[in-house]
């Protein structure tokens, strides 16, 4: 599978690379604005994988050129650039190709970090509005610490939530998700169950400020 | 302690009620609309707290008589019902009582459970806006199932998260909530960040709903 993140240098992108590139066979396209940060972002996740004695696949490029012949996009930017960011590849994206979404709109405030809703009702919901209709579109990977993420020698244990609208897809990103060591994928539903979901990011974030002993929180979903 | 619970005998208050009850040696007052309906309730509840060999202090009573003299009152209502039930017994609050609420504003649609924020921010946010201005308020206990809560067996190991305005406030229902054998209490900051954590609820029922292998889900937040 060719995996393309757009945004890849960014620390949610770089994070998902560096775990995909050491935990998968998966060929990996680090995409950027500009093509000279994006080699250099591959080169740099390149060597921390080999220097762990693993065979990878990590080439950069600029995010057009990143995203032909991807299976699955992953659009790792912020909230206010996503819009953009797939517009500039949209006639790149295959037919048979999956969009991910990661962002989360927050507006930080004094007492916290507060969930700020497109009118669109969520990121995912934005994402989806824009990117091709024949592409489906699947927000994850929203309430992953990125520090946690991209060192590596975090065992993780946490779980990430998929939302979609497109079911297969939604099960498709989900299994991409579990071949991360120490990640688990659950199922949210529809988009328009997205709300829900990314609000979950800001109170990570509130929680690491007002509990001494939490740090970069994540979370595990517990079942009967 | 004395500790009321306004509704004490819907699922969330027989949760907390029985938790405490066999838990702790705090005087537990079950307060309902109807004093008969409380009394019968409180029978209930001690019956099966004795019936474990706990000796406990459960009492039934009008919702205003269960809050007198009590350290803490819980209004475990429906959020529709929340501002009524806390003036019915407003005149009745010590001036060191604090009032908890657990209530959350859900909708609930075809793909699934739906935020529904209050005019006044958060349900907690409308419980402080009704509430006597010297009684703290805090929200605490949304994201508990309440079927695993009352059922005594259930080992629990979930969290639950506070928020409220008066960090001392804050820091004694936390306390009071980790008496209870298996739940860990958190820190969420003040009022104007609960709307994310009553976000929590929904999507919880959403995951149960999406994943065949997850039931009554409950939430543990992981540190580094």
């Amino acid at each position: 599978m060719q995996i393309a993140i757009v945004g890849g240098t960014g620390a949610i992108g770089a994070g998902l690379a560096l775990r995909w590139a050491r935990d998968t066979d998966h060929a990996i396209r680090v995409g950027s604005r500009e093509a000279d940060r994006a080699a250099a972002a591959a080169d740099r996740y390149r060597g921390r994988i080999r220097a762990r004695g693993y065979d990878v696949d990590v080439e950069g490029a600029a995010n057009p050129a990143a995203v032909d012949g991807a299976d699955v996009v992953v659009v790792a930017v912020p909230p206010y650039s996503v819009v953009d960011a797939i517009d500039a590849v949209a006639d790149r994206l295959a037919d048979d190709s999956t969009v991910v979404t990661p962002a989360v709109g927050m507006r930080k405030e004094d007492a916290g970090m507060r969930y700020h809703r497109p009118d669109a009702g969520s990121v995912t919901a934005l994402a989806r509005a824009v990117a091709p209709s024949d592409v489906p579109v699947v927000g994850a990977f929203h309430s992953l610490p990125a520090d946690r993420l991209a060192d590596l020698d975090d065992p993780l244990g946490l779980d990430t939530v998929v939302v979609g609208d497109d079911a297969t897809a939604r099960t498709a990103v989900a299994a991409l998700a579990e071949e991360i060591d120490g990640l688990r994928a659950l199922d949210a539903g529809p988009i328009e169950n997205a709300p829900e979901l990314e609000s979950l990011t800001p109170l990570l974030i509130n929680l690491g400020r007002y509990n001494e002993d939490l740090h970069e929180v994540g979370v595990r979903f517990v079942s009967r």
